[in-house]
């Protein structure tokens, strides 16, 4: 594990966006994973800048690892769709080089992975909760669960209400890469930042190995690096910060 | 995580030697840590058939990943010395490409390993209590430890009387990697064999992580082989097999 | 690049293919393509019995890299069909983990690897004459094809005729993977064995990269393992030996 | 083999910049040869402000892979004094992380390498005349060279006067990793720009592996980068882009 951190959200954004080009312009094909929400919507538009103008052709695959899906509407569910908008429409991604998980597809997910050589590289963000992708704390008994399929009550539980303005669009379940199939990962990058994130990061880099903090199992990976900014790292005493950084 | 089942024993240790010869004959430069005991026995008489009379120069380093000193004699302790008889010295490995850890340079095993390009491959056995290398169900809270010294008072409470014929040369302490420097190794291997090893193989490919069964981490690890025969694997269920198989 | 100087063919035999069996028995999928002729004949047989009875599911593909049509018969090419006699069929290995390189679909082989993760090992054999695949010298101006059809002239003009009983049988053409599409796989394993090859395997270890040497350019490939047995390597002075070991 | 043609040689400093510094914040430890001379210098500029400010702790070991010392001075040779202004003393890399490769410690280099887990990245440049490191036309007749000292008259009718005010400073030798050195390393990242290398970046992609052109050899590695802006990708076909974009 490598603990890196940044004085700024700012800065850690550019320091993602370079690690995560690396994986896009290396010589072999690459499956890559990432992840929506707040947190890389900086490292996104910066991606988009430096990958403009560049004459290469894609021979990166890239996945969302969870998706929650509109009950009723037919459009994309919530996480391809903000994939779309922050990353894959303005950077020009071709379509057959977008994966999108969903309901129809995920019990062969961790099989086709394997089937193109593995995944190399998985972004990845933490709830102030300890979740990551869909693995929240009272849906990760046993940390040993596959790509699923969960019932989305967990998820009103644990982080609120889903992002949907319409109620009646609350789906009654979503999918999600589970604990082993995130372990599972050559490469494992897990950004955060902000004063409501440094709680969640002093457990997971101090305290033990707990279902209810889901996350605490990822420092076990043996090639994951931990990007944060100063706030985010806050909590951490020096003793950890150099043992780790 | 793939699962070997073999008929038995001898066919155990058959493909356990391939893989570690593997592993040996590489073209790169190989940090190998190694298990003491009686599960490898017949492994290490037919690795070291496998490498006599091959022309080679070793660019493997070898390693122990615990260590139990005699408190009053000078000679090297067990597991070493189980590694010398068992393997070292029949197969004529060069000192030069033994690295003995121990009381006096256990603070700096982890650092040392990486400054040598990482841990590529681990040898590990199991304990019909959980144990691997060192890490007692009552000395691996958080699993977050890095080669480290322990009281030994944990060791005679879980794994039974050291084997020492004279109570004299118990030690106080012991040295083991931590469950993390095992995590952070690029490939595992696990091996067990016979009954006595079967409720503890069903409760890590089957039970939640949990620190009284250390090893129920190791599947997490995305590059590790569990290998056992058939009667350890004997109280598997088909589901389970057929998933990790 | 390694260098394995066994006492006999037999024991060439043995450790390549435990060599190979550590890649079958891989925790992740792996892409291997394999050598018929009769160099590997033993080593085949090794590891069909090594192979037998293990209850494991193959997450190997298996590929030949180069195949040679029969001109009017239906029946499958010559290579594939040393593979199937040799190993799969006595190794039960599924069709699904086969997939079988021919005219219909040589021009997209490269980039079906890829997409699958890449090659990760290929066993190759050499000729006295220095090819390897179907890179015959008089074939290899630049060393830059990737997997390509070649007029089968060239094959009569340098290794002889085919070994076709019926003169009718024979094709206009081969194919074979080319020099970039060997040099682009993870790892390469080399084996020759007799005094008919000590003259080639001199010229590959201690000469020119020269076209006219197809193999004299697989030394510079970073993971490259040669396996030979002492007549293969009998030409070769100590300097070399000792450089390579 | 990836080609990635920027417009401008800015550009291709920033990607540049990107990439090595992907290596930098690995979690695993990286052993990393750079380039001097005037290709990279913007690169390093962008580099040195990226890492400006990051709380890590450098596990990258630095190496110049070719030294060419003054005769008289005893100062430091022309390469490493090189990578100190442009890169180290900037950048604040501590002196342990710096390994100087001289005439002194040569012909241990490959082997030091290995000991340490092997070459991870090497940054390169390339001349006009297809040299590269220290490997020039006149001195690489079989590309199976390691790191090794040439005599410096070869230098001298190749790429002009060495970089010297004071023709007494003139060594009669250099140091350079070789070719076989630089094939062993695991990564590779070519650069040039501008229209006085259009020519050589066309033979490298297009013409013979031949050892008047010593940078002929690397599109042969399995995982080497061409990254040139638009002037040195201007005698580039189409069918050669696209075949390597």
């Amino acid at each position: 594990m490598k603990l890196i951190i940044t004085k700024t959200y700012e800065e850690m954004s550019e320091i993602a966006s370079n690690i995560l080009l690396g994986y896009i312009l290396s010589p072999e094909n690459q499956n890559i994973a990432i992840t929506g929400g707040r947190t890389p919507a900086l490292m996104y538009e910066k991606l988009v800048t430096k990958m403009s103008g560049l004459n290469i052709s894609y021979n990166t695959t890239f996945y969302n690892f969870d998706e929650i899906a509109y009950k009723r509407s037919k459009r994309e569910g919530i996480t391809i769709s903000d994939l779309r908008s922050y990353f894959f429409t303005p950077a020009n991604i071709p379509e057959e080089n977008i994966h999108r998980l969903d309901e129809t597809n995920y019990k062969a997910h961790d099989h086709l992975i394997q089937s193109r050589g593995g995944m190399d590289f998985i972004l990845l963000g933490v709830g102030a909760d300890g979740h990551f992708c869909g693995n929240l704390p009272n849906t990760t008994q046993f940390f040993d669960q596959t790509t699923q399929v969960v019932m989305s009550d967990a998820m009103r539980q644990n982080v609120g209400e889903f992002h949907f303005s319409d109620p009646q669009e609350y789906p009654d379940t979503y999918v999600t890469m589970g604990p082993r199939s995130v372990m599972n990962t050559k490469n494992i990058l897990l950004i955060a930042n902000g004063k409501e994130k440094a709680d969640i990061i002093k457990r997971i880099l101090g305290g033990p190995v707990d279902p209810l903090v889901p996350a605490s199992i990822l420092p076990l990976h043996p090639k994951i690096t931990i990007l944060i900014d100063s706030e985010a790292a806050s909590e951490l005493d020096e003793i950890t910060i150099n043992q780790y950084k």
